[in-house]
């Protein structure tokens, strides 16, 4: 019982810190849509700070049930591994109203006075990034990517320059900038 | 007098919400750095959200001018004024330690909670991605692009990939995926 209100916290806290940032976050409004007291909140999280680091933590289980259903699917080719994970992603993000992804989002808000927000957004970068290189190698090996690519680094660029589709697709509501960056990318690596 | 204290107030504005946000942004702290009276600062602006929105103003101006000196520069090929705009913005960044792009922080940070602060964001990113578009149109004329470019869609996407290596740099603290992404990009496109 305790765990799932845990669970329900961090789910709501989630679609609230997408749509509001960390410092906008009223903790009195998220204890109301929940339901529980304030003791409750203090019983699972130590702070402010340690509940929107373990809703990053849980938006990272979604991403990577994502990135373990697209990736590993052996029937597809990589490169449309890839692509359908973002399709994904970008379903989810209109679920949401196209509120963008809350790592971009917590990332630039928290980065620039907390040291830990800026270690934990880049590790999760990070983790997404390793995970579409280990596929983009795959693609290299099946010949799908042009000779002589640097998979590692094009994957680090498909992160960075989604979350930057995805910051443009925040100001839009629009899924445009999303799908346009994405065929824009394929287009420039595929052999 | 007065007008030189606002604008000292706009120019700290910048560089504090670079680092804070607008939320984390104290008022008190800022009065104190430029050592005006509270009563000063609501004599030049109607509210927080006022001075943020002239802040936005003042690092706009910042952006034009910078386009200005570059894509007017007839001496230069078009493709090579673009690039040498975004390393001019590039040199900015390393100058304030890689924080990243202000339109990006504040359009992520407050565009789920302030349509105001969304359709100025917007606004900017929109300028910004017309005269780099019409600089791609003289380039896509001396047969620099890849024929068949749609130049105004290649416009859009650089702002927003180079939103997202801004955003990336701000977590590295780091020019490297800003000049990863410049060269990508402009490589693709290239003829």
């Amino acid at each position: 019982m305790a765990r799932e209100t845990k669970r329900e916290l961090l789910e709501k806290g989630v679609a609230l810190l997408l749509k509001h940032g960390y410092a906008d976050l009223g903790l009195a409004g998220l204890l109301e849509e929940v339901g529980v007291p304030k003791g409750s909140f203090y019983h699972h999280f130590e702070s402010k700070e340690d509940f929107a680091l373990q809703a990053v933590d849980l938006y990272m289980e979604h991403v990577h049930a994502a990135l373990d259903h697209c990736l590993h699917d052996q029937a597809v080719p990589p490169l449309a591994r890839v692509e359908r994970f973002f399709s994904l992603v970008s379903d989810s993000y209109r679920g949401e109203g196209y509120l963008g992804c809350l790592l971009g989002g917590l990332g630039l808000e928290l980065s620039g006075v907390s040291e830990t927000f800026r270690k934990k957004v880049e590790q999760c970068f990070n983790a997404i990034g390793k995970r579409l290189g280990a596929c983009l190698d795959e693609a290299a090996r099946r010949g799908e990517l042009k000779p002589g690519t640097d998979t590692r680094a094009l994957s680090e660029l498909l992160v960075n320059c989604w979350e930057g589709a995805a910051l443009r697709s925040r100001m839009r509501r629009s899924a445009a900038p999303l799908r346009q960056m994405l065929d824009f990318y394929l287009n420039a690596v595929r052999a």
